[in-house]
């Protein structure tokens, strides 16, 4: 019998998992620290989005066909393993675009309506009736990336009258951005932008991608909103833009180093507001990741393949 | 000659104003302080927003025909005086809507992203990554009100997978809203909504509205937000309904007595964000406000009547 072991619990998805699907067993556990050795010997499938998911942890699951990550971002897993062991590797991609596209946008809203200036105003029981926020109606906004994720958020500050511009490995056109260029062009396109968005994946193309060059190419009343990965630039390089004001703020949710340690400096760096890589976290995650799980189990079962969210273990996304 | 008198200045628009209406004389002051007493005697039509044009400022000028009121709500003015003497009275509405839309979704999104909370953790050095914030699609909005604004707000939360719900005097469909109500059945819909927003224009029938028992009447979870106008429900009422926790929070930019004292107790009134009646606020309202001016001028003069935003003085809108 085909066996499924899960590294996470799912709530009420674990009843529907087994009802649904009951000549396959499955394990859930609470943590990676908990699981019964035994169960590497004959997994076939894996659920989980932990990093204890390593080279050493696969080459202890001989039988492991498939690896079902609950999380987008598959840069932690040793990709040459997988391919090696024909492992194959489905991701959550799409379980995170609302959420995503809800924080781009309120970190934007939290700039351009100076949100953090009226709160600090309040505690100090100042009335500043004079203030003069920005309409977002009319910015330009750059995504570096033309993914599931800035597509869905390129369709809403679309409504909100702003410009979009994309940039992608070989520029070709994506629906609903204005313009798309390729990343190559980009020192050339930057100059377009008031905000500029990462969301592309870690790949090996795009480690450290962003370049002291980078920054100095854009304008220096951009905001840089970073919800993609955080090895895109190295924590100086960022630093360094922010404090000689090659751009004018930033809002990262994701670092080169995670987690943060308390004496990071980027706590104290000048115009950088930051949040704990929080923007794809959501209750409602698990729920979506393992409905696509189940429609990739019925197809693993029938033999005809994993159809949904299936990661090119070459491309790494 | 036809004399138009501004009690503030229009920078670059003035210029244009003179240069296509050269039959036109054009006063601009920077304040009503300094406006020439000489220039009420003959003035045709009056441009300003400030709270000096009162009764007594009226009475002084005894040709004038159209106030051009460069601002939404016109509670200020006295209606009966207007009627009584025969001045017709235009407002900017629409001017406000992208800005107050705007804003309307940056107070959600703060609110649902946590936004605060993580401000707070940065300062404190904190790196939480178990922060769970909350989706805005899918939430339920019930808008008090129907008019420009909520509509333009709507078709924006519509695309983040919001409903929404509008109020309006006798509960007749818009374009925008799943559903309308009148605002008399208001305490049998509350239970609908997640977040509440108010955008009424201060009437008679609107001060005062919301009582202790309307905020009863709302889902313990809602989040209520005022950037209507601030008589909408009294001060004691708004802290009571926070403090008693008939609902979860409140933020709020209009206020019953602007601007507040120092020692307001809002500044310091558990889960209220309050900003200092700036929704409205923006570079941009003086031109569109004057493009509007200049649109009812041409047809002032062509003895055709005003024809954009004029305000019915027995509504008070």
């Amino acid at each position: 019998m085909l066996k499924v072991v899960s590294l996470m619990r799912l709530g009420d998805v674990e009843n529907e998992l087994e009802e649904n699907f009951d000549n396959v067993t499955f394990k859930f556990y609470k943590h990676p620290a908990v699981l019964d050795e035994a169960d590497k010997e004959d997994m076939d499938i894996l659920i989980s989005y932990h990093e204890a998911v390593d080279e050493t942890f696969i080459n202890e699951c001989p039988n492991l066909k498939w690896i079902a990550w609950f999380a987008t971002g598959v840069n932690s897993l040793p990709m040459d393993v997988l391919k090696e062991k024909d492992i194959q590797l489905t991701n959550a991609k799409g379980v995170h675009k609302r959420q995503l596209s809800e924080f781009i946008l309120a970190y934007i809203l939290d700039d351009y309506k100076l949100m953090k200036a009226s709160y600090e105003n309040q505690t100090k029981h100042v009335y500043d009736h004079k203030m003069q926020p920005t309409l977002v109606d009319g910015e330009r906004v750059l995504f570096l990336g033309t993914g599931t994720i800035p597509k869905h958020t390129a369709k809403i500050l679309n409504v909100l009258g702003m410009h979009t511009i994309g940039l992608n490995t070989d520029g070709h056109s994506v629906e609903g951005f204005e313009e798309t260029y390729s990343i190559e062009e980009r020192h050339h396109i930057y100059h377009k932008a008031d905000i500029i968005v990462n969301v592309l994946p870690e790949t090996n193309e795009t480690i450290h991608l962003l370049k002291s060059d980078d920054f100095k190419a854009m304008n220096d009343h951009t905001l840089f909103i970073n919800v993609g990965r955080g090895t895109i630039v190295e924590t100086q390089v960022l630093i360094d833009a922010l404090e000689s004001k090659e751009i004018r703020k930033a809002y990262v949710d994701v670092f080169e180093n995670e987690p943060l340690n308390e004496d990071s400096p980027l706590f104290e760096t000048q115009n950088l507001f930051l949040t704990a890589h929080i923007t794809g976290n959501g209750t409602h995650n698990k729920t979506e990741a393992a409905h696509i799980f189940a429609t990739n189990l019925k197809h693993f079962l029938n033999k005809d393949g994993l159809i949904e969210n299936v990661v090119d273990l070459n491309k790494g996304y």
